[in-house]
């Protein structure tokens, strides 16, 4: 039966740009399974499989539904043994949730600052008008206020991926020889400003880089072939 | 055979302070094992077991000398497999290295701008002109310029540990619900601080400051028995 992976989307069906529904796509792709994307605007998201305020992303695999990538990951290394682990034992598990909250108080914000206007103008409409208002009352300013407030550079994304930098510079991935639902989880988080930010604050070159480079090419390019909208 | 465990020590050779004997003491006892401190001021640890240019920690167990505490974690696993693992895994091995790097980039030089002009006064005096001379051409000033420059309050320390903050509040240790090495990590980076900064910089609420007081007073106080010379 196909996996059904809800995920959001901009006006384009086909620009998913999430961080947490990207680490899911690449622990689908991690474990060679074939995948139908079910494109979700954020006005429709807490709607998903009949659920009450979900998040995606949420993955159907038969009878079974399960919301948030963390989650999911485990369901699948737990579904499919077979398959090349996400985690290689109880102790990855734990700890991925470190890198998963690293990410996103260290990451998360730096990306946010850098993107969240041009995130908002690759919505539709009526999508537009539900991040404007969600987002504002989280930040409590408008998002145009937001925006003005941070230099838009690598520079503070840089300074926050200092313990990949220095880590990588002495392996190719998280996980040591190849990846794991770590380095996917460390990949949502820069895949969301690759695939958002009109201008490009990635690292262009080190160990970041070439880690980031070596996850975009993987699984026949998926993460490369999603661009932000010209 | 007993284990013996070359720490770095202070002007009192009872006075152990290095992040990084901390996080294989602490692994040490993790693992159950009786062990024998062999006090080390900073002028002998090149020295140490006949070696050129060691660090500290170092362990002999029998006929097998280890230096480096994540590679003495490892060795002690390895060897002692009937005890509780310091890492649940190859996964749980693999991620530790990136606690290590994120504990070394953010943790230890927030840290040392509390702590450096501390841990001279408690060297003795062959030892204050090895530190100074050393740390002088690392910082690329004084000492007391060093010190200088940084304002002596918690505040830098935890901004650095906001991931830990974030998911501390939801589960005991990393490991989950019991430490693996990852946890003596980041105990021995704030175990360096709370063993010889003059004052009190450490959380003193929320989940870290939590987490840090299970530990201290795990294996019968082990951590809180040591503490920063009056």
């Amino acid at each position: 039966m196909t996996i059904h992976h809800y995920e959001l989307c901009g006006a384009d069906e086909k620009h998913v740009f999430s961080p947490h529904c990207w680490k899911t796509r690449m622990a689908l792709a991690h474990k060679g399974l074939d995948f139908e994307t079910v494109a979700v605007p954020f006005t429709k998201v807490a709607t998903v499989e009949n659920g009450e305020g979900r998040r995606v992303p949420v993955l159907r695999d038969g009878d079974t539904v399960i919301e948030e990538s963390y989650e999911i990951a485990k369901y699948l290394d737990r579904a499919y043994p077979d398959k090349p682990s996400l985690f290689n034992g109880e102790g990855g598990e734990e700890l991925t949730k470190f890198v998963i909250s690293w990410s996103l108080t260290q990451l998360h914000p730096a990306v946010a600052k850098l993107a969240v206007y041009d995130i908002h103008n690759a919505l539709a409409p009526e999508d537009q008008a539900f991040f404007r208002q969600t987002r504002e009352k989280l930040f409590g300013c408008t998002l145009e206020e937001f925006d003005a407030k941070f230099p838009k550079n690598g520079e503070a994304l840089a300074t926050a991926l200092v313990p990949m930098e220095n880590l990588l510079g002495r392996q190719k991935f998280l996980g040591g020889d190849s990846p794991v639902f770590a380095d996917y989880v460390v990949f949502g988080a820069l895949q969301w400003l690759r695939t958002t930010c009109s201008q490009d604050h990635l690292p262009q070159e080190g160990a970041v880089a070439d880690w980031f480079n070596r996850l975009l090419d993987m699984y026949d390019g998926m993460g490369r072939a999603v661009k932000a909208p010209a």
